[in-house]
């Protein structure tokens, strides 16, 4: 194990952003770092442990002897570099989704599946957001009683959709109370005071992008193609971490105490279960660390081996950049 | 038929001025009005059809004379005066849960069971606002498939908890946006931009009074104890109509283009459900209307015969004031 040269691509993104706090956070040990974005924020400074770096435009050549590269920019543009990335030696970690359901490309959430790290042949990918939070939520549950199935609705902040999501529901937030036009440029409507069922593009069978990557991330993670996932996706006027309403069937039957044990001792959990005390999972509470919290754990009554339960966690962290990090944390070990 | 006399108990609050304005805009034929609350709104002024009318300390012997009373006010204060209003002789639309389960009262969504208004010995009463606004979007598919299941998850506006509820949104988001300190005396915490997964008290099997409603209610709206209902309730930072993520399965196989057929003729709905130009309800544009807007039909794949849409509804209106001035309509020509 030897300390890494790291690059991160999209390192002035919300995620780019966060990914260098985290490791800085968690002491991550680096022997270099680059910092590439596009060339209009070429030249911004970053400290990183005290010491500064220069954002530089990324081209091709960028990835010449770097060991791991955190990927934070969308499908297109972690397209149009991974050959790059990959001819010049350097691992991966992609945080877009262009590579998540390629056979060769292990998608991992530590908590879940830390092994599949080792088949990669020069990415990782870091799974959708509204997936590592569902997940980590209920791994404990799937592990000792099995899930048939899943039904989810989501609630996902702003945040979401980067900086300039943040930005627009401030904006419009400020426009609504002061009887202002609003405009809607990231969102496809008005965000402020206000709930839209879509999140990214439409498929052919009337679900989201968004909404289908529970399903196929979370079959490949668990490896489990039996597992049935429905799921519904909706954008709050919450500036950071996702809520999730998660109803699940479990293979066997599993007491509402039971799970209650298991989640307390889970890795990446916070059981938050105290609804005499008003205390429950919430996004104000999430944000900026890293947990996924879970409660509202309740029999579901309307079917037998039914749990109900309610989680949140912060989508920039835990759900884009803690993950990342994490992984290239296991990576590391393996230099 | 002859016009009636009518009172407002709660006359000052959210749903009675709502009782108001929708009365006036269904130009309901009334002999005389009198507006009741609480002594310390006696003597505010409303106009109805261009007529002054002042409101009065709400006393036992109000209700004297009076037809119908619309009763707007919490639970216990609807129970310390229904003996009174029964007593004269009127008949209460409560549009509290007080009496909602009592077996010989009716309770009624006029789209779906206008007939149980016949048997009512005093009281009818108005459903939750959550339960009206989601049985109005499944009723056509329950008439022509059954169902057998629902799994729910809301997203309730904050005027759910009437004008107060909507000044602590106002106000929080403002301290927020300024960086203030906030307090929260309506909500259990704070709203502006987070989400509450806490509506109502909880009872002992982990569910709050408000997810019960959905279930007990439905039940009896419908006329079915057969039907299994789930629900999750979540309080989110939008002033004003509910969402609602519902998972259905039906008894019957039914494709969602069948689904798409009945709601497109539906009393009380509107089908807005084309995802390719962006179009499924929300609350901006449901606020301030009757109809529940129903979209995002699609199939869900996780299980047989199941289909998974998206409503919103205002719940002041529909939720609330227009459903009890439908009773009040119905209930007229009985008179």
């Amino acid at each position: 194990m030897r300390k890494p040269i790291i690059a991160i691509l999209g390192a002035t993104g919300a995620v780019g952003i966060q990914m260098l706090e985290v490791m800085e956070e968690r002491n991550f040990e680096i022997e270099d770092l680059k910092l590439l974005a596009h060339i209009s924020d070429a030249g911004k400074e970053y400290v990183f442990k005290g010491k500064k770096y220069i954002v530089e435009e990324a081209v091709e050549s960028s990835f010449e002897n770097v060991d791991i590269t955190m990927v934070a920019v969308e499908g297109d543009i972690s397209k149009k570099f991974m050959p790059h990335i990959i001819a010049s030696g350097s691992v991966a970690i992609d945080n877009s989704s262009a590579f998540r359901l390629n056979d060769d490309v292990p998608l991992v959430i530590p908590e879940i599946n830390p092994d599949d790290i080792e088949l990669h042949k020069g990415i990782i990918a870091n799974p959708n957001c509204s997936t590592i939070i569902g997940l980590v939520a209920v791994n404990e549950i799937y592990k000792h009683a099995g899930i048939k199935r899943m039904v989810v609705s989501t609630y996902q902040a702003v945040s979401g959709a980067g900086v300039l999501g943040i930005d627009e529901l401030k904006r419009q937030t400020e426009d609504v109370l002061s009887d202002r036009e609003t405009t809607s440029r990231v969102f496809q409507h008005e965000i402020a005071f206000n709930i839209i069922p879509h999140i990214d593009s439409f498929e052919e069978n009337g679900y989201t992008k968004e909404e289908m990557k529970m399903y196929n991330e979370g079959r490949k993670i668990l490896h489990d193609n039996n597992i049935e996932i429905s799921c519904t996706c909706a954008r709050v006027p919450v500036f950071r971490s996702h809520s999730e309403s998660i109803t699940l069937e479990t293979e066997k039957p599993i007491s509402v105490e039971e799970v209650r044990g298991l989640l307390s001792k889970a890795q990446g959990v916070r059981l938050v279960d105290d609804p005499k005390n008003n205390l429950y999972p919430m996004p104000i509470d999430t944000a900026g660390q890293d947990l996924i919290y879970v409660g509202r754990i309740r029999k579901d009554f309307s079917k037998n081996n039914s749990i109900n339960l309610w989680c949140c966690g912060d989508q920039v962290r835990k759900g884009a950049a803690t993950n990342a990090v994490q992984i290239a944390e296991l990576l590391v070990k393996t230099l």
